[in-house]
């Protein structure tokens, strides 16, 4: 199967199992506006790469990691757009859950996916313990504190953010846990520190693209209101090195990422796949010369 | 060690871990605030008496199972007084999370408890996969979507509420959590749904004690904004069938649930204390009489 159709078809399972009788009916709505809002699925693609390199020889476990990873992600964009965080009334050109369902169904959908992700990992413990174990702390230490995406959200209400800290935290943390959990999936978990850094390098990419995007592109590009950080006055690669600077720093990350790859039987369809990935998430006026 | 005690040890160790370096400050402040406000541990006591009447062969893993009740539990009162539910200032007696330290740092201690609530468990699942598997979805069911206290806290935003779900959902799958998590962890699964059955009459108890609390107690007693329910209009064994009814709802659960108790070596030992338990969260101008 396709990794996107894969992707969807495992989120559609997951979902219809959280969204069940008796679920409240507007929960299971929101719920499922938050997972199918037209995302990327950037990270659990990731994940199923890097698992499809390592020889994928626990396909539902992939699966259940890539789910995982995504539900983490989609439940902290949801809790994101509150109105006392971004209060954003839009999401990849949607309503954002809150805007469409109330803030109190979108503080219980996001505290609802949170349960569930980690609840698809614990499903797969008796099939495969070490590795379900392994995939359940990889996912929740990315998540919560003291290194996770919500550390990573609260160092914006300190009053000195540690700028390394802080985008690792708020997103590196998730990509470095999709390919170590990819890798982890299909039992290479040898090499999980090298896919560590591979994961590290492209979060830190992908949050230096936002940065470029978040400057450069207009609303209808990146389907919510543009300028975001500057607004907000959160640590930015543009603010700190300009556009070009950035952009260099991002090709420098990206050449990284590709020559953290550890060997594996995948290993140059990864790299490959790295550079068509990172071309895909930058603003469309720039381009990627990393290749 | 004494369970009171034993809990506030193994809760300090979990909160330690998640408050480490490199924790944002503010936000291990409010988990520890959101943990350490003086709560009644009435989950996470019952988990450990049903482990102790169950032999409590492996302590670590009860005490995981009560930890992870307990911080769930927690995390749902942080989300619970945000200003888009009961917008409460105050939480036994002191400022709750958001009043004491802003809108965002409680939801992200919140998120951040629920994660490291299924967390706690997943450490242990090397030791005992198969336990550990089971105390998992225990209490991810009893948290999340379709039939946890997310589901029951979401039912409040429903145009109608089917009183029996919410009540079970809000409340009453904690506590049938904290009985079965208890009986599992000490390996008696094969109990499990009798320590359900015991858990979910508790619940119904507690839930009909804390109306008969919220329409009787001075707000001093209580430690919260009295009179909330009828407030906003929830479902309440007060308004439904008066006090007295509702007092004799409640002795009748609590027969129930005494009843309900399976075989075991600590079985008259656990009765009693659902007996002295019930005395202490009824409202001290009422008494128990199913003793």
């Amino acid at each position: 199967m396709e990794p996107s159709s894969r992707i969807e078809s495992a989120l559609e399972a997951a979902v219809a199992r959280a969204s069940a009788e008796p679920a409240p009916p507007q929960l299971a709505q929101a719920i499922r506006h938050a997972v199918f809002a037209g995302g990327a699925r950037v990270r659990p693609r990731l994940c199923l790469t890097v698992a499809a390199a390592c020889g994928d020889d626990a396909p539902e476990l992939a699966d259940a990691a890539a789910v995982a990873i995504e539900l983490m992600h989609c439940a902290s964009l949801v809790h994101d757009d509150l109105p006392c965080f971004d209060d954003a009334a839009t999401r990849r050109g949607q309503p954002s859950v809150h805007a469409a369902y109330g803030e109190r169904l979108a503080v219980l959908a996001g505290d609802a996916l949170i349960v569930h992700a980690l609840e698809t990992l614990a499903l797969q413990v008796p099939q495969a313990p070490q590795r379900a174990a392994q995939l359940l702390t990889t996912v929740s230490g990315a998540t919560g504190v003291p290194r996770g995406i919500t550390a990573g959200q609260a160092w914006e209400s300190e009053p000195e953010v540690p700028v390394a800290e802080y985008h690792q935290a708020k997103t590196g943390s998730l990509f470095a846990a999709a390919t170590v959990a990819g890798a982890v999936a299909a039992g290479a978990e040898a090499q999980a520190a090298q896919w560590r850094s591979v994961g590290e390098y492209l979060g830190e990419a992908y949050q230096v693209a936002d940065d470029l995007r978040d400057a450069l592109s207009a609303e209808e590009e990146l389907g919510k209101p543009a300028g975001q950080d500057s607004a907000h006055g959160l640590p930015s690669a543009v603010a700190d090195l300009g556009v070009k600077g950035a952009k260099e720093r991002l090709d420098r990350l990206v050449e990284e990422a590709v020559g953290a790859v550890p060997e594996c039987a995948g290993a140059e369809q990864l790299r490959a796949g790295i550079l068509k990935e990172m071309e895909r998430v930058l603003p469309k006026t720039l381009g990627c010369n990393a290749a």
